[in-house]
């Protein structure tokens, strides 16, 4: 394989459902070498916000939720459950579309998603149960990554990806919502193109592409595989975070 | 590495610069076949749009466009030559937004992306020079991938992959424009999750996602890296193509 650039994706088998508390980096690091991948300096691991939030006690009930007017009116209009909206609208800054059966907000993050990002799948706890996003998911990636740089002793970088529906485009991908160690943005501004024109304004959502390939491992359903671990990214550059990705409202031409 | 899922990407080394006329496939099998890379039945080709459209000639020339009346009023607000707002009209069914520096448009082959996907960075010929997108990327990749099998004698998928900006988010992506051979959507609807309870609506953008995927490897500046072999994809529902990626403008909320 004389000179051709290379990927490897492996998806880490055996991650156990996670608890409230659990430590994340130490669950993947065994699993990791249980299924016989030694963790390299350079490598990333793309972890599902899910758990992370999972581990962050990110739990809620509906139960627990007393809707306002303004859900119970924007639960009558999109024909969802007064409690979920009221849940979504805590934490969103603003509703951007709504419609029988959608409800598209800008989240408190920045990002603008269905639902809030609020995930009442694969929960404990039955149809009452409701898992919020990690509270800052950036922040999540940092901490995550000290800790495997603890126990490891090697630099690796961290992705927290969610999955986001798109305009335009039928269909889910993933996206980064949490970075560290990793170009969140790679900006080829000003670089050469093969004929040596200079490339005009191109910026690659880097760490949206990890989360994107790590999803065709992943899965969403009942696949239980929450981390992907890459091998051979492009780490150069290596900043940057989730919220650089997040386009400023007075830039936005769709919100 | 025992139970690990795994997925291996190769960006094909040395592809040379694309002629109108040229034979992809062959280009191709040989350039991998002198890597060491021996293409196998299940594996995925990612061939950027770039030299399928150059070997399908789909040159042109700003001094060949005349613009008409609306094109001059549109190069006047967003700061572009009349001629190459003409030809990304010529290309589009409607503007979607425009802004100083931004054109917007629902191209004929139905994605909403800047600039009709036009091209004018690695291209022969100078300032002058403009590359359109292949006419029927789908059937594009259905040929290829015809020519592969009759080559090789064994069946690989193809997807034909351009690079879009999003709304909300800064930096561009890889999408799947030309399909075949993959799913392009992948239905869970249906699905059961962890716990069993039935996974509501989720639609995976599943050859979006290896378009993504190649992205990692192949680059859009002066890498000329243009193909990237993916193996270990989930070919099971190979089915499907990138048209069917596009929201109908009824059901989009944001077009």
């Amino acid at each position: 394989m004389r000179g051709a650039p290379k990927l490897v994706a492996w998806a880490i088998p055996d991650i156990p459902l996670i608890q409230a508390g659990a430590d994340i980096a130490a669950i993947i690091s065994s699993r990791a070498q249980a299924a016989g991948l030694r963790l390299q300096a350079g490598d990333a691991l793309v972890i599902a916000s899910k758990i992370v939030a999972k581990a962050e006690g990110r739990y809620t009930t509906l139960a627990s939720v007393c809707p306002s007017r303004e859900a119970e009116a924007l639960a009558q209009e999109t024909g969802k459950d007064p409690r979920l909206v009221a849940l979504i609208l805590s934490e969103s800054e603003r509703v951007s579309r709504k419609r029988k059966g959608v409800l598209v907000t800008e989240h408190r993050l920045g990002f603008v998603s269905a639902n809030a990002g609020i995930d009442q799948s694969n929960i404990e706890g039955g149809d009452d149960a409701a898992l919020l996003l990690p509270l800052d998911p950036d922040d999540s990636a940092w901490r995550i990554r000290a800790r495997l740089r603890q126990r490891l002793g090697v630099d690796l970088a961290v992705v927290i990806s969610d999955t986001h529906g798109r305009a335009f485009r039928v269909g889910n991908v993933g996206v980064a919502i949490g970075v560290s160690g990793l170009p969140s943005l790679q900006d080829l501004r000003g670089s050469r193109d093969l004929y040596g024109r200079v490339l005009e304004v191109t910026q690659v959502a880097y760490a949206d592409l990890v989360a994107s390939a790590a999803h065709l491992l992943g899965g969403e359903a009942d696949e239980g595989l929450p981390v992907v671990l890459i091998r051979g990214l492009d780490l150069r550059s290596a900043h940057g975070q989730a919220s650089d990705m997040i386009r400023a409202a007075e830039h936005d031409l769709y919100r």
